[in-house]
């Protein structure tokens, strides 16, 4: 098929579109704000057509991935439930296909950048990985002999759910005491006083020395290898691939997190610890997936 | 090759050993009490050979499988770690299979429950399944497209000491929290007020309505749900099979361990919750799949 492949990230804030080639570069790109969970979801359909059409231009588009911060009906094309996106229970991909007249394909965003670290990343030289992104909240993907496992629901994944406090801080999703409470850009910003926009901005000041910044990532770094052990306890993996803003901050976050690890896992000295490495395709990463998805049809 | 086929079940307070079938039926067992785990290694060694000689008695041996509670070197057939048993980075198969003058092979306890459910109980009709045993403490292995998953160490499954409460109980694997402190079958007696035995004495009188017995079930099954929660939320499996002594209580345990997972689980609601049901193998589970994997050599 000729024209354009486009992937679109969908996350809670922006909406970010992209012309991405077959060796998985982003050529061209486009924003728009997200309208919130409670917004009509035709502004949000509205949104992403108009970055797909920024992107696009006079030029024809052969198939658009959206890569979507949500648990997917991936048979279905649409998304299930999300904390931030006014998309929930409709039929988002079909509805979308027919108005832009191109095969739409839509995936949770984590399972997106998972595909993209295969193709583009990671999965180059790992066949066997976690991915657990460290954003606003936290997402994971499981990657076993170079296939994703999506799980019954295609929802398997979802690290940043899992209980660490009894009675904790309440989550956006409905729980309390999720891990992602406390281990997440926005435990980062939290932690480091509210002073910062967001996790990004809270690593970029880390980096630059300021100690309240530093203090931030560190500990939510402690409470990620904490909840790495628990992982690496389940899946025993020989790696795992940290992407997501956070990941950024680097040895920041991820020397503090390798140390909590090493404490908290079970038989520790007695096992070898999985690698701990940054994702290779940073931020794009939902979005080169998501059209390399929808490319692959 | 001619000649028995041996599954030998090593646990923390007695050693099982029994003939099994190529049907999984077990024809005859003997048993020996495990010596403790600061004991000579050797003393163990006796205890296994006097209850393999007391299977046979004047019959030829073709293989033997030791099913053991801990930590595994698969490929050199030694335990690495364990609360419980003398057996620690050693060479026990190789050791034991120049004194039998057999094969010998040696894995995980709660991974040869999991080839035993795969050869002849739920993998017959679920391919894909996480096991949890609730014994004395908690197994875990994962079952994915009929092949078990073990993992860069082979230690994949070690669902018991996922940390569930900060600062929270000592564990014998030396950390503090674990899951297996709060939803195992030592909680349960613990939780009973310390006058039964075991966690199976503590099923029979919950079973015959003590209302203590069956409070600290319930409880155990709450907590059994809430990690549960996290697991789900992780592999997303279609059916989550629990084994072990505490799984004879049957509904008595598993109607708290369901109310608690769906309560606990992200997407609640706008998902198919998993199965969760009984393992087929019943307390010889290890046993029998030890004997299934040393038959296959």
């Amino acid at each position: 098929m000729t024209g354009l492949h486009v992937g679109i990230d969908i996350g809670g804030t922006k909406v970010l579109a992209g012309e991405v080639t077959a060796e998985g570069r982003v050529l061209r790109t486009a924003r728009r704000r997200t309208p919130g969970r409670l917004a009509d979801p035709r502004l949000l359909d509205d949104a992403v057509t108009e970055a797909l059409q920024e992107v696009a231009g006079e030029r024809a588009v052969a198939s658009v991935g959206l890569s979507v911060a949500g648990l997917v009906d991936l048979s279905r094309g649409r998304v299930r439930f999300s904390t931030h996106l006014p998309w929930q229970e409709d039929d988002t991909a079909a509805r979308l296909s027919a108005r832009w007249g191109v095969p739409v394909l839509l995936d949770n965003d984590v399972s997106c950048a998972a595909v993209a670290e295969l193709a583009y990343g990671q999965g180059l030289t790992h066949p066997d990985f976690l991915l657990v992104t460290v954003g606003t909240g936290i997402g994971g993907a499981i990657v076993h002999q170079g296939q994703l496992w999506r799980g019954a629901n295609g929802m398997a994944g979802e690290f940043g759910h899992i209980r660490v406090v009894p009675d904790g801080r309440p989550c956006e999703c409905g729980l309390r005491g999720c891990l992602e409470e406390y281990a997440s850009g926005n435990a980062v910003v939290r932690l480091a006083g509210d002073a910062y926009e967001d996790g990004q901005a809270v690593t970029a000041a880390a980096a630059a020395g300021d100690p309240m910044a530093i203090q931030a990532i560190t500990s939510v770094g402690d409470w990620f290898g904490i909840g790495l052990a628990g992982l690496v306890g389940s899946f025993d993996p020989a790696v795992v691939v940290v992407g997501g803003g956070v990941a950024d901050a680097g040895e920041l976050l991820l020397g503090p997190t390798r140390i909590a690890l090493e404490r908290s896992l079970v038989g520790s000295g007695h096992r070898d610890l999985p690698q701990v490495v940054v994702a290779a395709c940073g931020p794009a990463a939902g979005m080169i997936g998501a059209a390399y998805l929808a490319r692959s049809g």
